[in-house]
């Protein structure tokens, strides 16, 4: 980078981001998952919120417009469509926290433009399997045709490089064409605060360039000048750098093994570093209480539209993880 | 930078932004102009455009409001206003390019929210002057007071730092309490690239406090989830830089005393780096299309709302200036 011209690493890139780091992106996809994206079908942003503002308002056209969200689900994701002048409808968590299709059938209407899944998911680090995913995309071509429009399935994928599985998640444009990838690399490279991520259009979507002129109109109208152009050359020489996720592992395997045991009922983690928990009587506010009273932090579940439970970061040192299990192992003696 | 722990520099910050950072900004504001700022006074962003878009979108609460905006200005406005959901109220330009006062005074009503300026002017160059700023404000009270309610006043600075005169311009907040700053360093320290600036609601702003919340939640709402941070780093350290302004005077004063002495009408830049010149005939898409014939790259004045006018940027080398001056001078023959 030292080698640069100022004017490269400082000044104005495009608005859809430097050529060079959007050929990068999409020869690491397409290696990866054997695709043939072009650098057309790549738009760099200012991180996954902005991914995500700029889907929302370039799918956006009318106050009825309706974005459909499965608990639990990341509690911005409310603030983000509402922003943008959608609404969000909201399908009910499983007990097992699975994609629950039967929610989705009841929630699809003549107003859904979206559908948006985010796996492996944030609060619950489940992952969804390949069947669940083509049983998704199977049932919204379907209801394509009969509603005779076009439905969008939203991928958030900022976890997608947490995976433990030995087996690599879906790809989601493998199932379904009109698909809408929303990254960032904030978790996979662990510089959340930098702001950088991307909107892929997939391309086999219909009309694909007229959504991505809609996604290029929705960030010039949300002010996103151009993602962060230091970062574009970061990332442009790091793109095949895969973050160790072996530190994650571990922690998952205590925490998960430990809670278990203690006759916790929570859903395997196979992505992301959260565990959501559920709170032995139901009461996930009260269990909060209750931990931080030991010095474990966890978030009640009813921001995440799920309030019999709760989210358990392992995002830290396996010492806290450790240390977090005799506190778990007292509480839930307290309620037998 | 490097000794720091990565945690300060590639994680997030607070959504308002490193308090550090803040505190460095407010110092440096204080010093120059005699204030007593606070760090909470200040909301990092991801440059001017973010800056402007979260202000709009903080004081837009219906679609009948309205931010008045004084032509020539910078075609982003329009979309960053409706992209709000507020409508632009535009004042025409005068034909020396000074405050329309008379125009402002035929655009405030009961639906205006705030009136934009820019100071030094994209696209004339035009600095206000102590006077001008201090009939705005008066004219601005007194309106407040006769609609009983508040009137923004939201000053658009991202060439404050680029003026040639020996007087330093007016500090906006010096004579007006409801105004709202919006800053960027893209010109100041030359990053356009990397996205920062800030927001300042003034301390004596009435209400200031609800103010800086709706910035927040304006913020929240549009995916700017913190500005990036190695930048706020940056800004911190590099608080008290100057930029070298004197290639752009340089560059200004021969094309300014070049193009009067040929004839051409241009309001006296002041600040920025542009030149808004009256096209001979007054059409300025012909002008712009004959001087790219000669290698002289214009932008034609009607996406600025100036359609008589066209704007030359001197952020170029010298020797460019110097070439440029037969070319215009040939033209302006065609036109006698």
């Amino acid at each position: 980078v030292k080698n640069n011209d100022p004017m490269v690493y400082h000044g104005y890139s495009t608005s859809q981001g430097h050529l060079s780091c959007r050929k990068a992106i999409a020869g690491n996809l397409n290696k990866r998952f054997k695709r043939e994206y072009s650098p057309n079908d790549l738009f760099l942003t200012c991180g996954a919120a902005a991914s995500l503002c700029i889907t929302f308002r370039a799918l956006t056209a009318s106050p009825e417009d309706e974005i459909i969200v499965l608990a639990p689900y990341f509690p911005e994701y409310k603030v983000f469509i509402e922003g943008q002048g959608a609404r969000m409808r909201l399908v009910p968590s499983r007990n097992d926290m699975r994609l629950n299709m039967d929610g989705i059938k009841e929630a699809v209407n003549r107003n859904t433009k979206a559908i948006l899944i985010n796996s492996p998911n944030n609060p619950s680090g489940v992952v969804y399997t390949k069947e669940e995913i083509k049983a998704l995309s199977d049932y919204l071509m379907e209801m394509q045709e009969e509603l005779d429009k076009t439905i969008y399935l939203i991928s958030d994928e900022p976890y997608r490089e947490l995976v433990y599985n030995d087996e690599p998640p879906a790809f989601i444009p493998d199932y379904y064409d009109n698909t809408i990838i929303c990254y960032s690399w904030s978790k996979s490279l662990s510089l959340p605060g930098e702001r950088i991520g991307y909107v892929l259009v997939n391309d086999k979507c219909k009309e694909k360039e007229v959504v991505m002129a809609a996604v290029g109109g929705a960030a010039r109208a949300l002010g996103y000048v151009c993602a962060p152009t230091l970062f574009q050359l970061v990332i442009e020489r790091c793109i095949d750098v895969k973050p160790n996720i072996e530190a994650y592992r571990k922690n998952r395997d205590i925490l998960y093994d430990g809670l278990t045991r203690m006759g916790y009922k929570v859903a395997k983690p196979d992505g992301a570093f959260y565990l959501f928990i559920e709170a032995p009587d139901g009461d996930s506010e009260e269990f909060s209480k209750k931990a931080k009273e030991h010095d474990v932090l966890v978030v009640p579940g009813a921001g995440f539209g799920t309030d019999t439970h709760i989210r358990l970061s392992y995002c830290v040192e396996t010492e806290k993880c450790v240390k977090a299990l005799p506190v778990f192992e007292k509480l839930m003696k307290e309620y037998k």
